[in-house]
């Protein structure tokens, strides 16, 4: 009794009354034999249920959850007002070929000088090679698909041998790349590629179809299951345009996690410090751009885990708007919260294969109603003008909730010199219930991943998840119908404030994660670990893009002490990838000549 | 093991093969103290959960959901594909003033010639007073309203004095009454009543607000934590037409059960046989029509909560396409099943109170982008033209799976007459997958009502529902969040065989309900009842609309041997009332001279 907590209807709420919470994840830190001992206990009939409402209840979420009068109405999917064109973007035709689409992206980008590249004198800092940089090497014979092939495939090898094994890829095939990149040469000697993306190489995380190799999500199983029969839809644009498709790279378990660890196939080792994790769960993707081996890859994110990878190994993800990109074909193609999302090198090259995959599904069309796509122009880039009038909206309390100042303090000088440089304009804004957006955000994503995974788990395929899986498993076996319901209205509520935000804002600024690179424990690579408290660091600012399915982009901005990426997260209005995408472009070139050569980094363009 | 069942995609599913199951209830029929044990055994720890389970495994709950790999993304609530305007409808103009919108409605009706009304010679049969009538006599100063609230009162409180209480209203003011006659009287006195509908008496069902009136939802509590400070929005547009609304309907509590039982403030009786069931939810609404109270009535129908009624009771029930009228204002105003919708005797009277109180909610019209409204033109009916091209999709094996077969006999008399005199066509369809509608919908409702009511129940106020309400909570309860997303996968399965249907068929007939009026167990007056077979006859074709948020309209056939009403379910298109409502104005001429008085009748009108 007396337990009931009302709110008062989202538009009543005072903002200036709300108080930041700091996030206080009580759970324990576990790896090894007791990690093993907590997972069967927790999967035990009514101990284990026992101790997961204990941490439940102090975690909030039966408060939240069951005794509280949510006066909002349900928000099954996101939701969005109807939202005015950007300015100053290029419409890109979602219904047309995917090819056409690349060649209106590569007019939105700045004129391209070879030389910049090509002379090695021009920038005494690292950079990657980009697109651009493969096309005008296969276009002047500098260098062609099937010698960049051999040299992806020699490195990819290489990684396979060491001992512990740390796979970058989940399955792959040399003959199969070997086969794409003849076909791709034979082209170009032709003098016919198919677009600026030909004979250009990516990886595709393994819950996205990419055939002939099997999808396992990084389980031992799935494949049996789950056939693959052809390309997911958005891989399937990328072949059109004659991507070279590399295999399946590597992931947290089911995309259940967002370290990275993987007992099954070897945990991805940060090419910025092999000692550290990736970030996940599309680990794989991430460490495989930031060594080099691929100009691109493809992730999944329901739960920051495109963006957070990204962070992590100093690369550029996009988490696009919730039915932006096509999810048929992936494992987790029904969710509320999940997306297939680009991670490259460069924002110019997260563009231009954004242009490529994009285009919402037929039912989504009609339920969703997405704005059309655009890019920002950048070949008309005038920083000043165009950056000049974007306010940027950040909520201090929450943006210095990190692990380490270092991170907050490098993405708040990127801000002053966004500022500063650029004329932007930063305005300090007030997001209240956070701590409810995490629980909506836990309860939607576990239980549709939940669903889906039933049938398999009651067949028997339960116990042979990994046991972080089994642990996230036993949790969600516990959120009730109700729960679920409950979650939907915190999501309406959510979706409110950000709509008000956004009448005062154009971007929200945060860092991508509250913590650089943590490190693997050694005892964590054979049965994994569960540690909330490196979870929660890692997912702090990420689920408002899935819970409320708005666009998000983390660009990397520098390094800590200890020469570890850090990422600023810009967070869009609905369907506004194309003022992220300008901004993170600004950012990037404010950092343009503090890039860092990966300790593993592979030259598959110029190795020879 | 080996317990996983495999879907083939809906649109893959060989409907050649697809066999009726006939539905088979495993539940115990409990009343009196055996019921009270039961309930409390429910509610206990441990073993109400192992006895809901078994329950749940009997009726394939948990293979349905959990063992079975669904192929389709969920769909969270009804998304329609575009639908085509209907033929020889007028247009209402839904964000103009409900009075406008009654003018455009009486505009679709026939001829009214006061003669065949106040002659009493023109028809030997029994008829209720029409809207038109009532109109017809305030106008031509034959009554007034001030003298038809009087007798009103007067029947009420003869009523209320029964003993067992048998309330039609909970809550009852006879000056608020007068007040509002009296207001209405002086309008026609000045000549300025507001539209049609002025003076006009109508009840409103227990959980939709109507000020001064608590909504208690038939609850003894849910007044004490859920104030009324103004009307709902579809009454607010009733009273801006002149309705005079004389008080909150009993119903079922909560609307959690089909047959009106309601040991809190004593169950309805038909007025056609008092020692049976009105049927329910809605049961005070049913009544109060059919009894000739009340012109028309305003219920909610989640799970056939307006038809059922309507069927048992002799009158014409419309339940709205989901989205079409607005719940603001309304007890389950979060739900994806439920909606509003009107109650009368005739199909011309549900016409004119449905074009005053529709509207979608703003926030509907974002996410659900509604067809506009429409009634069917009725003023220049020409019958075999105008129904002459529809086609009745008719499913034979569910039609005739009926309690007594006279149901089914009589509506399939009453299809063959509309194809005899007004060239409509039957057509044999089938409906796929009716257990798992069934599922999906008890899933959807229960876990719905569950998440708004769980902060009363945790706070104390579990027990003081009645034993009928906390058995279905604890069913509830025990429902997962992956039931839930499981049940919507369903959701979509069960779309799409429909809308392929609607391609060979304009309306699906049904019974309404598969029996008549049930014997009310004088056992079951004081503590409610559970007989999921009588439950299973009630709702046995009501919840497609439901689950689909499809209109559909019961219109009464005739009577069987112990005359009792049957009831003819006309499921229509997405957005379509008008075409149902067209052919509803159809079969109610059939019948029009097989009416026969109630049992329990008032002649408000000329009782002086």
């Amino acid at each position: 009794m007396g337990k009931k907590r009302v709110m008062v209807p989202a538009e009543n709420v005072d903002l200036s009354s709300v108080k930041y919470q700091q996030e206080d994840i009580q759970a324990p830190h576990l790896t090894g034999f007791v990690f093993r001992l907590f997972v069967r206990i927790l999967e035990a009939p009514f101990i284990g249920s026992l101790i997961i409402s204990i941490l439940k209840k102090q975690n909030k979420m039966v408060e939240i959850l069951r005794n509280t009068v949510i006066p909002e109405a349900p928000m099954f999917k996101p939701e969005f007002p109807p939202q005015e064109t950007e300015h100053g973007v290029l419409l890109l035709d979602e219904d047309g070929r995917p090819e056409g689409r690349v060649e209106s992206a590569l007019k939105c980008l700045p004129h391209y000088d070879p030389a910049a590249s090509w002379d090695g004198n021009s920038t005494s800092s690292f950079r990657y090679w980009k697109i651009r940089d493969y096309a005008y090497a296969y276009r002047s014979r500098l260098a062609s698909p099937s010698v960049v092939a051999e040299h992806i495939i020699s490195a990819i090898e290489e990684f396979s041998g060491k001992k512990p094994p740390t796979p970058l890829l989940i399955s792959f095939e040399a003959e199969d790349v070997r086969k794409q990149a003849a076909a791709s040469t034979q082209r170009f000697e032709e003098g016919n590629p198919l677009s600026i993306l030909d004979g250009i190489f990516m990886a595709i995380k393994d819950d996205i179809d990419c055939y002939p190799h099997p999808s396992k999500g990084a389980t031992t199983w799935m494949h049996e299951v789950r056939s693959v029969k052809k390309d997911a839809a958005c891989v399937s644009r990328l072949r059109s345009c004659g991507v070279i498709l590399i295999g399946k790279a590597n992931m947290h378990e089911l995309g259940m996690g967002t370290t990275g660890n993987n007992p099954n196939y070897g945990t991805t080792r940060n090419p910025h410090a092999p000692e550290r994790y990736t970030g996940g769960s599309s680990s794989g993707p991430a460490a495989i751009v930031a060594s080099g081996l691929c100009s691109a890859a493809l992730g999944t994110d329901g739960g920051g885990s495109v963006r957070i990878p990204s962070s992590l190994c100093g690369v550029v993800g996009l988490k696009t708007t919730y039915g932006r990109t096509e999810m048929t074909g992936s494992i987790c193609d029904s969710g509320t919260v999940e997306i297939i999302g680009p991670m490259a090198s460069t924002v110019e090259d997260v563009m231009l294969v954004y242009a490529a995959m994009l285009g919402s599904s037929p039912a989504d069309k009609i339920s969703l109603k997405p704005s059309p796509p655009c890019l920002p122009n950048l070949s008309t880039f005038n920083d000043s003008n165009a950056l000049g009038s974007l306010r940027l909206g950040k909520y201090s309390p929450w943006f210095n909730d990190v692990f380490s100042t270092e991170v907050s303090d490098r993405c708040e000088d990127v801000l002053n010199q966004l500022c500063k440089s650029h004329g932007c304009e930063t305005i300090e804004i007030v997001i209240p219930e956070l701590h409810e957006m995490r629980t909506a955000h836990i309860v939607s994503i576990g239980s549709e991943s939940l669903c889906s995974l039933n049938p398999e788990i009651e067949d028997g395929k339960g116990v042979k998840l990994t046991y972080d899986t089994r642990t996230n498993m036993a949790l969600f076996a516990t959120y009730t119908a109700s729960d679920y319901v409950a979650a939907q209205c915190l999501r309406r509520r959510l979706m409110y404030y950000h709509m008000e935000i956004f009448k005062k804002v154009d971007v929200i600024v945060t860092p991508t994660t509250g913590m650089t690179a943590p490190i693997i424990p050694p005892s964590a690579l054979k049965d994994g670990e569960t540690n909330l408290q490196v979870s929660g660091y890692l997912m702090r600012f990420v689920v408002t893009a899935n819970l409320l399915g708005l666009p998000a982009i983390s660009v990397p901005i520098g390094y800590d002490k200890q020469g570890l990426p850090i990422g600023l997260q810009l967070i869009g209005r609905p369907w506004g990838e194309a003022t992220i995408l300008r901004l993170a472009s600004a950012v990037e070139e404010l950092n343009m000549n503090s890039k860092k050569r990966p300790v593993s980094y592979y030259d598959v363009l110029k190795a020879s």
